[in-house]
């Protein structure tokens, strides 16, 4: 792609975040896109087939660079608690970096349940952050870093913790400080899972 | 009210359910719930001021008895760690019996971040659970049968977890046996969080 056609499609990107965040994925048109991005629909057709192709995009840019972050994480650490460990921190972050992307995920939720696609492009983020916590959880318990759980169990609660926080981060923003609770809570798990000299109940 | 007034919102209640379920919310006329339930739009404005209205009786009306049911197992335990595991059975019930009313409790979410007055109905419940959990801990960590942790982070990742775990069943019902997943989600944590003979890692 030529730059002008990146920062159009960035622009689209963008602007169509900030519409969708203030009020809603219904709610919001392909013409108001357009018309606060300064573009015409030609230029939105041009990169996107439809509203939803830029939405299922949005969503996936932000779990890809989730994702990202956790396979560096993972790559740097010694062992499998350790990474862990770091991966709570990175939940502070994501709370921190995101209060303008939660509210989509909620939309796109909502979406999925009624439309296949979205169900699929929703779906299978889920299913590869569970695969991927449960290979993690694996090598810990092959190397006796972590307790033998059943990997697939870990990963759900692991998934699930995430999920819960998320969402009621999202609906309650000022019910708690959700970054710090996500941490506390990510780390007590890892303390209980652990195993050897710093793992257990103290 | 006079036994074919109950039986008339009864009748409402339970097909707008059917009607929600089936296409969302947002889909869903009051004439269609009339025209499916045999009745009229004066028979469903004498009961309910608005689609939104009947819509938060029913989420009530379900946390509600989920409420009344974490109470009466509160009630019968002899300690907090038992109480805590016959609920962590109770989430398997609250999988199998509420496949009708989970996607209802997706589009409440997906409503409340744009409308305040469901986005107030929608939180209450939230905190609700989260004191109720944090003064069940508290009770444990006083009678020495839990270990000393914040009741409020226990009660946040209580919550937070069985929330992530509904909402993974809700989109991904065949992703695993989530009733299964939830109750052993929660043993696990029970046995993490119990102090005694039966507690911590073994």
């Amino acid at each position: 792609m030529q730059q002008r056609a990146v920062e159009t499609r960035e622009r689209l990107l963008d602007t169509a975040l900030a519409c969708f965040g203030r009020q809603g994925y219904e709610a919001t048109s392909v013409a108001q896109v357009c018309a606060e991005a300064g573009l015409s629909k030609g230029a939105f057709y041009h990169h996107f087939p439809s509203k939803q192709a830029l939405f299922v995009e949005l969503l996936g840019r932000w779990l890809a660079s989730i994702r990202e972050q956790l396979r560096a994480i993972d790559d740097r650490a010694q062992t499998v608690p350790e990474a862990l460990r770091t991966m709570a921190g990175l939940m502070r972050r994501v709370f921190a970096d995101s209060r303008g992307q939660l509210p989509l995920v909620l939309d796109f939720w909502s979406q999925a349940r009624l439309d296949p696609e979205v169900w699929q492009k929703t779906v299978t983020p889920f299913r590869d952050y569970r695969a991927y916590f449960a290979d993690l959880i694996a090598r810990g318990v092959a190397r006796g870093t972590l307790h033998p759980i059943d990997p697939e169990v870990g990963a759900q609660l692991l998934v699930s913790l995430a999920v819960g926080l998320v969402l009621q981060g999202l609906l309650d923003p000022d019910g708690a400080d959700w970054g710090e609770v996500a941490e506390q809570a990510v780390l007590g798990m890892v303390s209980a899972l652990e195993s050897g000299p710093h793992g257990g109940q103290t």
